[in-house]
């Protein structure tokens, strides 16, 4: 039997009733996810536990290669279940590890299986799960249904096709699934494959041979997501960017898709420009805005080289952000066009700077206009959460917060959002003991609710 | 009856006896706050509760702003009793914000209501704190003589009339009110108004045409400032800067009292210079300077144009100080010119690299001559004072600490002291009892009472 | 009787029993310190108390400067003993500090004495210490063997006479003494005596006239160093520097060994190649290599002109080294030269920043390639260390951990893993009572080995 109880990570009898009579029986609005729509439609069955489990889950294979296991073991030529042992394995000894939980939590969950993840357990686990696989045709609507999730963004690109949306949408599935719009491959102009991005976006649009041509092409598509229901947007920067002038930012541009290799000054030229173009143009469509800073992306070429983005050798920046961020907000703020906006920030020491700076722009279009983001990628584990709850309440509001998301490619992530808030109710249990806040548990306990679902549902205007 | 019980923040019964028998029993000495003197001289009944909780607190400003609250409750044309309701609802959710903790104490204190503050109670208590203040006839000086004041600091800038202080010292009032001296309207010479602040000064003192004649005028006032008992003096920066040349920074002055319009760096140039003429000056009189670091201000163009400096729209600086920093001390120290200083910095993430170059200059001329200044403005919460201690106890010297202020504008703000006395009595009280300290209990209340009161009369030279 | 008992920082009874069946039964390898090995040969007994505590020991000096002692008492004429009394009462409120807990803990290791340290007992004291001193024949051996030591490594300069090494081995001491190699007096080229130190470096070599003439001395050296043991290397910066090329450094160091003189800016170019050349050839010959990022040194000028370096007057550094940092290690990578590497950062808020980029560079060449080093120096103490696991475990794997070092000049600092040991132990004793992770004891206790000796064993590649 494994180590996770009922009252997992609930610190008192507070904190119990606060998760068991108001957080848990929340459905789940994932605002902020990287699942596959079309994996959604399809909706074919899993032939083992490694598909569901290990495959493109980077967070995963960056532990084994902190623990020495070899690459052929994570994204190489050993077999499924080989490396569903050398994770097991790896797993046995990463005790404070986010992962360590929620492995633990999802094989519980969404298999039936209590055994203890470690070397000794592996090749019974291989088993039990994919038996439970076969036996219970485990599919990925199977898996948001079991989760209680009411509605879910997945994260699209400018020049994605649409229409699995519209397909979904026509279905009676128990969930929602609409995508936040985001812009990052046209932003990132000193990419290789930049010309073809372009080309892309032409081909949805008309012919784009400067800047105006660009800011109108993708105000076209912003108007073809929202179509489809989108309410929100995303934007990844490793630091906020000066605003800088659209005429500079047309000649990078410019030079950008005729004989490209622009350099990393100029690119910062231009996504300086198009960050504050793109939160004038979300304003404009009441869009929420998603602004995710301090990822410090691929830092090992070989890897990069060898397995592409997004394979788990990134890092967090220590870079400064906030007297550019200071004055992008300003900026906007000054011509009305500041649009809702959420702040991710992955560097924790940065909490303070960025929920300060935050509460000097809000204003009463809704509750919590500007939103520090809760604790994303490197930080959505119990020490980040706890940090961010703390640093959030020290002088934010808590109120009036979003709360959770996944950002995860996994199907198997939605217990984060339980993780989460064990944590939130942990905390407020904590105080609630401690005569530090109010006892009145159903007054809590709806701001529990609140914080696990309604604001989130408010703040992104959904149903 | 609301949550806050006598053991409040008090984690074991040796924290408690520390508070109850030690640190509780001791006056205030209030080193540094922004209480106007005139308000203590002419001391008016208040008309309501209103024009003492809320008039002119930018801190409750804030959170009312975060929580979404319209700008016409907040500073605009809502009646006294409208905006004193929105806040009592925006504080009903605000779990974990120390405005949440300070109210409640401060209505219990001040008002001895023990009504829970939120939306509900919150017509209640409006009527019950105004029926008190007719009654009880509650005025700025029975504010401060219920609180335990002995001294209190106040921030004047170098052309303040001083007669206040002068008929104050002349009355038997059980507390002495002294002002600390602060040159910051003449530092920042990229201000709209700096060449009246010039004409100001010049009207005090004599012609200003240069640096020279600044300097001399300077010196002038510090002197008259000592003539009322002036011990202390203060200085903000968002960062400190490298030390510039006079005839550099000469150069800047005569612009920006001449033609005006001086750069961002330009004022650098000068803040640079100014800074160090100044502590240089502050040694020669025996002057203790307060050098706070770290504050990113007027973050909000709008907001400042309407409501001006001052109501809640700075935030936390990122910038790096270290190496400039420790040049500064450094040029100081070898000029046998290094004032008794306290560093205050107000992003948390940088307590370690304060407390460690303090530790570089120190000398027997004082106990704790460079001093890490306590948990200030947005850190002066729960969360801030716990980190403070942990990483100034880390790598500095718990005994020789001068304790808590409260920088405050609000006649209610002095239970503050008693927070962080509470935290600091459980601080100890946990290492106590979880045998990481000493159990004598009569030296640790010794100490206590030292961090409260007597160190940092001893510091600032008092009695 | 002192407040240290049997369970100091245990906890709870897993805590307990993870430490006394486990941690402390191992023994330790100081895989980092700076101890003269001709101390250990010599081998002399100690004349009173202060020679082995106070002489030499700048963590005290500081906290003593902190509480305003002064230097008279610290490195100035006054005797041994009066320095002696003056620590104790320094140490009477120094709450909180390491330095009050390893005082107090070597009192009863090494002496026998549980007397509380403390300006009254500190008469007793030192009569005490120095009796058992000369009734026992205290000596560094009787020291090292007390504390259970098998190995250590000492922190050797380039141009160190190894000697000393060759006469230890031929002994049958219980412990090992191996030294690191250490070329940072070769690498900081803007000192006064470089040209000294290059004269030694010839002496030892051949004729250097240029960096090519610089590098192979510095081969042949590691290679004289290897002879001896050797398998560890280490590299103290600031900051995380660029790397630049081979002929502009040339440049640097020809001016360096002629003309002298070299700007700040020079320096860096010259370094940042140099670091970029050593990590290569430590590659080559698979020497492990500590990297120490983050020591603002010598800030206090006027006390290095009287006391020298490493006296106590350096602080943390707050300069960002991430992307520096981070193409260093890909260059290296590319060549696939990349060694073993520890890193150590000397600024908690770098943590996570660290441990992230840390992941990006792992392979299975062993567990654990590239370590983010245990805390160190200022953060090695309670709150520093406790932090470390919490952000090492939260993005890393704790398994992989080679653990504790006391980087120490002082024969007495042993128990200092011991420390970390008990940190250690309680850390996962409280998750595991927490229903946070596994309960099996005995695994547990296997990585609790593991980290506190084996792991370091492993890595280093000893026995």
């Amino acid at each position: 039997m494994s180590y996770i109880k009922e009252n997992f990570l609930l610190k008192n009898k507070t904190a119990e009733k606060l998760y068991f009579e108001h957080a848990s029986k929340m459905p789940i609005f994932d605002y902020h996810c990287h699942l596959p729509e079309k994996q959604i439609l399809e909706n074919k069955q899993f032939n083992d536990v490694f598909e569901i489990w290990l495959a493109g889950d980077h967070y995963k294979w960056r532990l084994m290669r902190n623990y020495g296991v070899d690459e052929e073991y994570i994204t190489g030529a050993k077999s499924n279940k080989e490396k569903f042992i050398a994770y097991c394995d790896t797993l046995s000894t990463a005790f404070g590890n986010p992962l360590y939980h929620w492995s633990q939590v999802e094989l519980k969950e969404f298999f039936n299986c209590e055994l203890e993840i470690n070397k000794e357990n592996a090749e019974t686990i291989w088993d039990w799960c994919n038996d439970y696989i076969a036996l219970n045709k485990i599919t990925p609507q199977s898996l948001i249904e079991k989760s209680n999730v009411a509605i879910l963004f997945t994260t699209n690109e400018i020049f994605d096709d649409l229409s699995t949306f519209v397909e979904i949408a026509k279905k009676d599935y128990k969930f929602k699934v609409i995508p936040a719009f985001r812009a990052d491959k046209i932003m990132n102009c000193d990419a290789k494959q930049y010309k073809d991005f372009i080309l892309k976006l032409e081909g949805l649009t008309h012919k784009i041979a400067n800047i105006e041509d660009l800011e109108k092409a993708i105000e076209i598509r912003l108007q073809e997501f929202i179509k489809v229901g989108t309410t929100a947007s995303d934007i990844a920067l490793e630091k906020a960017l000066p605003i800088t002038k659209k005429e500079d930012a047309n000649k990078v541009f410019i030079k950008a898709i005729s004989t490209g290799g622009v350099s990393e000054s100029e690119t910062e030229v231009f996504k300086g420009y198009l960050t504050y173009f793109l939160m004038k143009l979300y304003a404009k469509y009441d869009i929420r805005t998603e602004v995710h800073l301090g990822a410090m992306r691929n830092n090992n070429a070989k890897m990069l080289e060898k397995l592409g983005l997004d394979t788990g050798f990134d890092s967090i920046s220590d870079t400064n952000s906030m007297s550019a961020l200071s004055r992008l907000l300003d900026a906007l703020n000054n011509e009305n066009l500041l649009p809702k906006t959420i702040l991710f920030n992955l560097n924790p020491k940065m909490n303070s700077e960025m929920v300060t700076l935050m509460g000097c722009f809000q204003d009463s279009s809704c509750r919590g206009k500007i939103q520090y983001g809760p604790a994303w990628w490197f930080l959505d584990n119990k020490v980040g959460m706890e940090k961010h709850l703390r640093d959030l309440t020290a002088t934010g509001h808590l109120g009036a917060f979003v709360g959770m998301l996944t950002d995860s490619r996994s199907l198997l992530s939605y217990p984060r959002h339980h993780y989460f808030r064990r944590i939130l109710c942990s905390y407020l249990g904590e105080m609630m003991e401690n005569g530090e806040m109010t006892t009145d548990i159903k007054f809590v306990g709806k701001v529990v609710e609140d914080i696990s679902f309604n604001n989130s549902i408010n703040y992104f205007n959904m149903k």
